[in-house]
């Protein structure tokens, strides 16, 4: 099933179940008001939206028209955002393009960091700044899963029953800020505000065979100022399953339901392992601004892309083999504060 | 007024309001349920719970007997947890016990890291833990304040009219976990497992003359193992008051009611500028093991203090200067897992 969170002047929407084709919605209100209270108590609930799914999907008389721009986040505000950087070909490409090795450990060990989870962005919403230039604004088009109550030492098999639900995020970096907050040693907090996530959150059941694993085996579609950017696999070259992910995370710590896990900037190499071309060129692209950066840094010593200013625009999106759209659509402009 | 969660079988606790003495407290169900719903629409509901505590106040055969160990948290899960650290002696005493210099900007650009908030402690509850030799296990004594509706960009002097409510927090640590995770780049994950927070939290008009300028002017007790470890001043030694806290975490995105901003761990230095003496010897302390271990280090060339085993107790409190504690007592014993 599919589910979304309409705006409805509350801080946490109004939980909806949207028809596969994100056509028609039924409000879930006599179910859960809404998604965290549908997650507090999803053994119980998702039955019962399942079956509102069902009676939806049955009688296309059913339901009202669904708007994404409508939408919130899934989880307008959540109690934990946590993002891995599962693409190692990502991370591998940022230190070759400063000159610096990897660790090996890299390759086996999980990076992860602690994002802010109040104040999500809605999917239709403009990313505001203070300033552009400077601050280096950039996409990363990634995979999200939303899991319930994980106890603490989760193994990263038994990790992948407690993902309940899928969506795709627009992690909203700035870049400009990046190096100087690393330097500090205590890792990102300025540099990466407020994400957004897509119209509809939805079962790994809703992706068929394109869920295996822990991986969701398709194209992220990234369009950037209305041009194709990046299609890139998120099921290729995804180092860590988000088994392992929410396993890293939970090694310390219960994960408490409604915990979103990020999977990193979704990036695919050429099957010669060298870095991704762009779509012009027959490659797959990029999923952020960064990464296109990186392999000019490498190939021409220095970038020519800029990172984004007033005005400019960033679509994330994954269709089906028919070219549905799966989550509905992040659709978001860069617009000045004040 | 002072707020406590108390246990109910719900992942929020019930909102009660508690009598200044910690004796009594009343139920705020008819007000709001939990205190997030409470912070949700402070400027609404807080002239309510205020008037119920005038009650509470006024009549002493009003209420129950209130329990700490009935406590939870006052938000035992939070949308936000932003921990920054602020006694800089702290920060400089780190680098000194292994020899690096501090940069000169860590005086005036606040160090803040993004914690998990999804699973606090109750205030009496175990630290449990798979191992404790390794992991380096210590205690944080902290202050902490919660937050309404912030807006992005901020400045430090207007902020400070968005705290709502301030706290007591012991931010658990694994030691033996945080070199690894910083030489990451991406800062503290696995080893910043769940804080505990004090029983209430209570508004600045509680504490009268000893709230100034964003920063809390009393001793705060540690206790370990039944023992006095440590009893530095929160107001001195703050390089940066809680409305530059929240000013730093504000700048790049708006932060939403219910935000936890923490100090970081309180430390003083002595009048001469050294470090901190042990209580035994006439000094105040230390609020972390990790401090003790750095003058070990730099005295004597190697840290003598333990970290935390299995059966160690750790308590965190703050008086008023009748010896009444202010927010109740934080309690806990490291407990094996399992």
């Amino acid at each position: 099933m599919k589910l979304a969170s309409l705006k409805n002047n509350t801080r946490d929407g109004a939980l909806h179940v949207v028809s596969k084709d994100l056509s028609r919605c039924l409000s879930a209100e006599g179910i859960a008001a809404t998604l965290q209270q549908a997650l507090d108590d999803w053994d119980n609930v998702s039955h019962k939206l399942q079956k509102l799914s069902d009676e939806l999907e049955a009688d296309p008389s059913v339901g009202i028209t669904f708007e994404q721009s409508n939408c919130r986040s899934p989880l307008p505000r959540a109690f934990q955002w946590a993002d891995g950087s599962a693409y190692v070909n990502h991370v591998e490409l940022v230190r070759k393009a400063r000159g610096a090795e990897m660790p090996e450990s890299f390759w086996t060990d999980p990076l992860m960091y602690q994002g802010g989870s109040d104040s999500f962005l809605d999917p239709y919403e403009n990313i505001v700044m203070p300033q552009d230039e400077g601050f280096g604004i950039d996409m990363e088009g990634e995979i999200a899963v939303i899991t319930d109550d994980v106890p603490m030492g989760v193994c990263a098999t038994e990790a992948l029953s407690h993902i309940k639900l899928i969506m795709l995020v627009n992690d909203v970096s700035l870049r400009g800020l990046i190096p100087g907050e690393l330097a500090k040693g205590f890792g990102f907090f300025q540099s990466k505000p407020s994400s957004a996530f897509s119209p509809c959150a939805i079962t790994p059941e809703e992706l068929g065979e394109n869920w295996k694993e822990g991986k969701l085996h398709l194209p992220l579609l990234v369009t950037y100022n209305s041009m194709p950017f990046g299609k890139a696999n998120a099921g290729v070259d995804m180092t860590f399953s988000f088994g392992q992910l929410i396993a890293h995370a939970a090694r310390t710590r219960p994960l408490e339901a409604g915990t979103i896990i990020g999977s990193g900037t979704v990036s695919n190499k050429l099957g010669d392992g060298s870095p991704g071309k762009p779509i012009t060129e027959g490659g797959v692209g990029y999923s952020c601004i960064a990464e296109i950066r990186m392999i000019e840094t490498i190939n021409y010593g220095e970038a020519s892309t800029p990172f984004m200013k007033f005005g400019d625009t960033v679509a994330i999106d994954m269709q089906d083999e028919d070219g549905t759209s799966l989550f509905g659509r992040i659709d978001q402009t860069v617009q000045k504060a004040g």
